[in-house]
């Protein structure tokens, strides 16, 4: 089958590879209809030391189950799927109570244990706890929105929860990418007051206000902050989704929010240590967030989705075969394409 | 008046300073009847440059009121008052969200600005919104443990409220100095199963179980993360109150906490950036807390005092007159004393 590998910062390969198969009686392995590019990705593709075997990239996929192993009860053959970015068993102590990313005999797609989902086919341990079967058929013009339940929409959901956004909330949302803009959508479900998106990009900024956010705010660093506590009466946001991962968006993240408030942070921490972190204190400002339980939030979200209530499919301006799935890469990192849909 | 100011590391005087009195109208002044030396004032104890003007010290006490200024409203000459650590308003937003150490219109104790509080009176700025009157006389014997809800019990009881503590919790307390061994009381009093107090002192450690510890660990670094994890079925606690504010502390805070639990931090921050954030966000565990809205729960701690039910006074351990304050500071930071009160 054909398979994105990455072999060092900017070097993306499809490659054919042997084709993915059951290895555990708890395993499935689908076909993939529909997978994506997702920011996370880019940070091993702007810095990866070159690799002789590869990486295989991709951790969102929504396809069909080819095969099921002996062991798995819940899904058949011909099941229309969808696959968070974590594989998780449904059933330990972490995934009841919700942390699914926690999960005792959990792990993460993309890497060469499992495979990656930028290809023809993936396998998925844990088949039962991890997949989540569509209510529609695998061309469904929805698709593009419930395959963002894999990651991105789950994701800007997480950063609003941690965040605690509710019904009048002030909320600011850093970063623009596809994974802030979900935070975007998140924030206004859930009843936020005014959203207040942070980024510079122009077809963003259109889609973010279109999604519901009410403020722009362009500027960086100490002049960002300052626009936003202008914006909010002088005392900062309830909510910050921190959807960058960098030390600026961190600090950026804590000086916007208001005493008391809280960051949801969801961008993968690009260091080891937390900056502000005495000016969170002083300010009693929690942060939270982590890895999205995206398996989770499937059933609270899918709903908004088939109704047409929340339509993040929306932050796909890019569609790429697995010819141009370097392309794909070298777009997104250039800020040219918003999120990349990769279609086997 | 006698007031005690620290001129630099190491260097404590109690001296004759002009009397504390009424500045603005909403001012009161109290005679102090007890005070205390605080953990916190041990970090300039240990690292104060060298000052020609000296810190006026002291940031927690009861007392009587002998002068209120024209604007004040809720009280009157002869009140017996706990003061918080911190003066607010009562009447701005953030007082009324119970974040009062944010008031808009509010302060900390302990500097040149409004005195310090280990000395024989204090002015009080915005006393109505401050000042706390307590329905027993000066000389109670629960006046102790009611000096503890100007700082430390307080302090305890908002490191378990953001650290999430709650009925069949697993909780750990770092550190066993008093604010943690108010923690421990917190944490019970909350309704924690288990309660794991991690320390080395005897003395702390035998009152933390009186306080209702249920296990010690007296290991430090990776060794304490190891203890604390065979203690709770190898996965960490629920809620970690880190009351220390190191480097260290934090990262074993951090460590000790089960995925999806949270560290409510009270200990001031040594360090400007957060060790293990990354670890941190990869478990989402959530890392709340900051200074205490002492004032926002004496109304819900008081109760438990006046009944006996907590007996937070119990952390202090020695009494020194004003002659003996440095000594007081000595017997502090050489951890021979818990925690000192100091009798005008």
């Amino acid at each position: 089958m054909r398979a994105t590998l990455l072999y060092g910062a900017g070097d993306v390969r499809v490659e054919t590879v042997p084709d993915a198969g059951l290895v555990e009686p708890t395993d499935a392995v689908i076909a993939v209809t529909k997978a994506c590019i997702c920011g996370s990705d880019l940070w091993p593709y702007k810095s990866m030391e070159p690799s002789e075997v590869g990486r295989p990239m991709g951790h969102e996929a929504v396809g069909v189950v080819e095969a099921a192993g002996a062991d798995v009860r819940t899904l058949k053959v011909g099941d229309v799927v969808v696959m968070p970015f974590a594989y998780s068993d449904g059933s330990c102590v972490f995934c009841h109570e919700g942390l699914h990313t926690s999960c005792l005999h959990g792990g993460f797609f993309g890497n060469a244990d499992v495979g990656g989902a930028q290809a023809e086919a993936q396998r998925v341990p844990q088949a039962d706890g991890t997949l989540f079967v569509l209510p529609v058929g695998k061309d469904d013009a929805l698709m593009p929105s419930l395959l963002t339940l894999s990651d991105v929409m789950g994701t800007g959901h997480h950063a609003a929860v941690a965040a605690r956004v509710g019904p009048g909330k002030t909320v600011a949302v850093v970063g623009d990418g596809a994974v802030g803009l979900c935070g975007v959508i998140a924030a206004k479900r859930l009843g936020a007051e005014q959203i207040i998106i942070m980024g510079r990009h122009a077809d963003r900024i259109t889609l973010a206000e279109e999604f519901g956010a009410t403020d722009v705010v362009s500027e960086r660093g100490a002049e960002a902050v300052e626009q936003v506590k202008k914006l909010t009466g002088g005392y900062g946001v309830h909510a910050v989704l921190e959807c960058v991962g960098l030390d600026q968006s961190m600090e950026t993240a804590i000086g916007v929010a208001r005493p008391g408030g809280a960051v949801g942070r969801v961008g993968v921490p690009q260091g080891e240590a937390m900056p502000a972190s005495e000016a969170a204190f002083f300010e009693n400002v929690t942060v939270s967030g982590g890895p999205a339980p995206a398996r989770a939030y499937i059933e609270e979200l899918l709903p908004d989705i088939l109704d047409g209530r929340i339509e993040p499919g929306r932050v796909f301006d890019r569609i790429v075969g697995f010819d141009d799935v370097p392309n794909g890469y070298r777009a997104m990192d250039a800020r040219e394409a918003i999120k990349v849909m990769v279609e086997p």
